[in-house]
């Protein structure tokens, strides 16, 4: 219920990915039943195919807003849809969760009423960014904004199994975001974090700088999440400082406002792409269960892929191999 | 003797800022005397007017290269371009050292043989970067990696001069670099950075967010200089990015084809000023003295622009106002 478009997107999303897995899992809406009936009534108003032997809806009065802040909703809104949904995670009626509702609350509540994998200390987020080649994984993304080194070795080996397993990378690279290539560059932490990767098992190809994020030679990108916050909100608003230079250059000259509206038109596929955030939903990794966090603003074809990656979540089992690579004290 | 294209660039330059000049300050060159008076006799070949009255040339044969070790070629180099150069400085002969060359070495040796301002724990380098305004000071742009809250602190302070001095802005606004607007966000330094900034009576208008780097609403943004060179790093790389983009572009029918090249046309301008080292040097604040480093790529024109910025804090006395300003332990 937390979304930008809740309930719309995500009853919507919900339809769409029960249409497309032809009864390989069930969806339980969590939230608000009389919107989510209403918004179900109006979809099958559309001529839309409910799958509704699939299909069930759990009752949860309370809404978390985007002004909330995380720890204090999740004691005065117990009954929110994202409380309501942990629980039946926590006690096995559901096997994931999904959510577009406020990303700190979802991370709060899912690492309290989850917990961790064994041999994780930071449960972390990660962000999917656009690249010259295939997407790589920012990890941590704002989650974590004070950083040991073993928290940033942990981000690296559980975003290294993420794009394995999920995202389809055979042996992902890991990178360690830096002020240099050399192994003696970087503050302190980053010159630590160096060292518990290179003594690790793990593909760790060494330091990556601001200028290789995004060329996509290395999977996995590592970095705290101030550093990760900082540098995909500013990645994000490139698009709107192209549009102002635009508008600049533009208002010079007839020939500069013809060229400025076809480069604007070329140009428009090209920027949608550095808003990392429409990728679709990114999972929580290294909490005890599946959560799967998308952007306020989240599709009904976003929240549909979140399903999916959820599905696959659970399929491939990533937390086992979390355990099996982080649990191990001396992996 | 240290830039990319040393000793062509720096003579072309200085022969420029001395005509500009019109007697206003003497230029006194140091490097490997032959290569310089070659350099000299090409430009008085080419009908160039060389001022020769307000040029001396000072001999250094040692050479700093880019792939140096600061510490180590300060050591092996003594009689470096960048040591003797120093030591004119330090020794009153010079009122200002200006260098294109490796800029770690440069930082080290200045910070050594010239010493600090009386308050400045760590001197720092910014970078002026392009925004949809004018451009902003990002200060540290990567000369230290481990900072602590006062050191953040001074970097504001001492951007907040310069941007005022030298950089023209009237009362400049500081803003730090942070995950939310909010007081309470960020990481330990960023919240006790925060409290330093409120208690005094710098012109700070607290957290700005990544996605606020290119809007220019303020026109100082502090961070330490990890976060401060990936970002940097980042931003340099965006140009690359958008021409692989536009090649798949491009490459996929006619008619992208076409509008690939009226925009790659039209991007050219808008992408050029991103590479924020075009600009010209930045001055090392909080030595005591003055020293302008300039890009290893600078052209003459960039060389000639880092002399007038030399005398502008020479004579805008900048160092007078950072020791006022954080000189006394209760500003």
């Amino acid at each position: 219920m937390g979304g930008d478009f809740a309930p719309a997107h995500e009853v919507r999303g919900a339809a769409a990915a029960l249409a497309e897995a032809a009864g390989r899992f069930r969806v339980i809406l969590v939230g608000q039943e009389d919107r989510i009936r209403a918004e179900l009534a109006t979809l099958a108003g559309e001529g839309e195919t409910v799958d509704s032997d699939n299909l069930s809806v759990v009752h949860a009065p309370d809404v978390i807003t985007m002004e909330d802040g995380p720890t204090a909703a999740l004691k005065t809104k117990k009954q929110s849809s994202l409380s309501v949904g942990l629980e039946l995670h926590k006690t096995g009626t559901g096997q994931a969760f999904v959510s577009a509702g406020n990303t700190g609350a979802v991370l709060s509540a899912s690492t309290l009423m989850l917990g961790r994998v064994q041999g994780v200390g930071r449960p972390t987020i990660g962000a999917l960014i656009p690249t010259a080649r295939r997407p790589s994984l920012l990890v941590d993304a704002g989650a974590n904004v004070d950083c040991k080194p073993r928290h940033l070795f942990e981000f690296g080996a559980m975003g290294s199994i993420f794009m394995s397993s999920i995202a389809g990378v055979a042996e992902p690279k890991i990178g360690l975001l830096n002020v240099g290539e050399e192994e003696s560059k970087g503050n302190e932490v980053a010159l630590e974090t160096y060292r518990l990767f290179k003594e690790s098992r793990l593909a760790f190809v060494g330091n990556v700088e601001g200028r290789d994020v995004l060329k996509g030679d290395v999977n996995v990108i590592v970095c705290d999440g101030f550093v990760g916050n900082i540098l995909l909100k500013f990645g994000e608003s490139i698009p709107a400082f192209f549009k102002s230079r635009f508008t600049d250059f533009s208002a010079k000259s007839l020939k500069n406002k013809f060229v400025a509206l076809v480069a604007r038109n070329g140009l428009r596929g090209v920027l949608r792409e550095l808003d990392y955030q429409e990728h679709g939903g990114v999972p929580l990794l290294g909490v005890n269960g599946v959560t799967i966090i998308g952007h306020g603003r989240s599709t009904a074809k976003a929240v549909k892929n979140m399903i999916f990656r959820a599905e696959e979540m659970v399929r491939h089992d990533v937390n086992g191999q979390i355990r099996k690579t982080l649990g191990n004290p001396h992996a």
